[in-house]
């Protein structure tokens, strides 16, 4: 009953994570309305989103399709003997934006989960194993995300890492109160964490 | 610091309705991991959407820009004695999936809203008029949204049929409760509405 080229575009956007059918209807018929300049632009920027992005074959952060390495890694200020180790290339993007980190980066590409079938063999481990001898690596940060699958994935890390290089400062992110949550909404173990984490004042 | 590409498709998916940065960032990412078959019909069905779809001229729903009217004017199995007149295109959708309605509609193209600019001449309502004597129209049932622009509408609406023609039936959709809201969350003027328009058992 809807015109075709709308169903389509309908259909199409549902796919994207989290967009159910009415969110999709919302999302085609503002297309439609505006000028359509707009998703002529959406669509160029799809066509040529897998051209120009890839894996950094180091840090295995997302660069530009014609970069080597990234400036994250190749930039001589940022200090390579410290690694922060992340799941997903964009929670880069998050630390980054602290302004507060100025070592390298090594993205796993995931974290252990049995449920969706992410074993430790399709993470990038090895690689990060490497990276500490070539780049005489001092210090590894741990931040996985603080789930069940991130966890289990920091233990295995360090376990690994603590095998080959018994010396190497292993650290995780500290866990407690974030910023602006009244302690009373806080979770036990985030409360738990920050108990025992506690600094001098 | 994210590539290009990557950047591109988060600042145009932003644009879309209630898409803020954070959930841009996730739509991109996950069309970047997907299979590129995703973006890639995304972008083709975005290009086709403005040249494939169109207004029909007599009731301004939308339509294949192929067809010169829509099935649910030309059907023949559709009493063209009834209009339902509605503000937005999509809102032809929701009806027609009660499967319980067999007259034609009229999209007004909005609700008179002087915060947004919207007069009542941008709206199809002479249009309207000319169709009621055309049609022989007997019954106008007017299914502007609940808000206060849908009730203003809906009331000057029902003003300028009554000047012309004073014979014809104007009706509202009902107001009551909704199915599975209980009864202590409804507000006060879906309750009030509900308990005036009661019905006999």
């Amino acid at each position: 009953m809807l015109p075709q080229a709308l169903q389509n575009v309908i259909e199409v956007l549902g796919l994207l994570p989290g967009v159910g059918a009415r969110t999709a209807e919302r999302y085609a018929y503002y297309l439609f309305k505006a000028n359509p300049r707009i998703s002529d632009n959406i669509a160029e920027a799809l066509a040529a989103l897998h051209s120009g992005v890839k894996s950094c074959p180091v840090t295995f952060a997302l660069i530009d399709a014609d970069e080597e390495v990234p400036p994250l890694y190749s930039d001589p200020s940022r200090d390579r003997t410290t690694i922060l180790v992340v799941e997903e290339p964009l929670d880069i993007y998050a630390i980054e934006q602290t302004h507060g980190y100025k070592g390298t980066y090594h993205v796993l590409g995931g974290a252990i989960s049995p449920i969706d079938g992410v074993t430790a063999d399709e993470l990038h481990i090895s690689e990060l194993v490497k990276r500490v001898a070539e780049d005489n690596v001092t210090e590894i940060i741990i931040a996985t995300n603080p789930s069940v699958e991130g966890e289990s994935t920091a233990l295995l890390l360090e376990k690994i890492l603590r095998e080959k290089y018994s010396d190497l400062k292993i650290t995780r992110l500290a866990r407690g109160l974030p910023l602006g949550v009244d302690l009373s909404y806080a979770d036990q173990i985030t409360l738990s964490a920050a108990l025992e984490n506690r600094t001098e004042l």
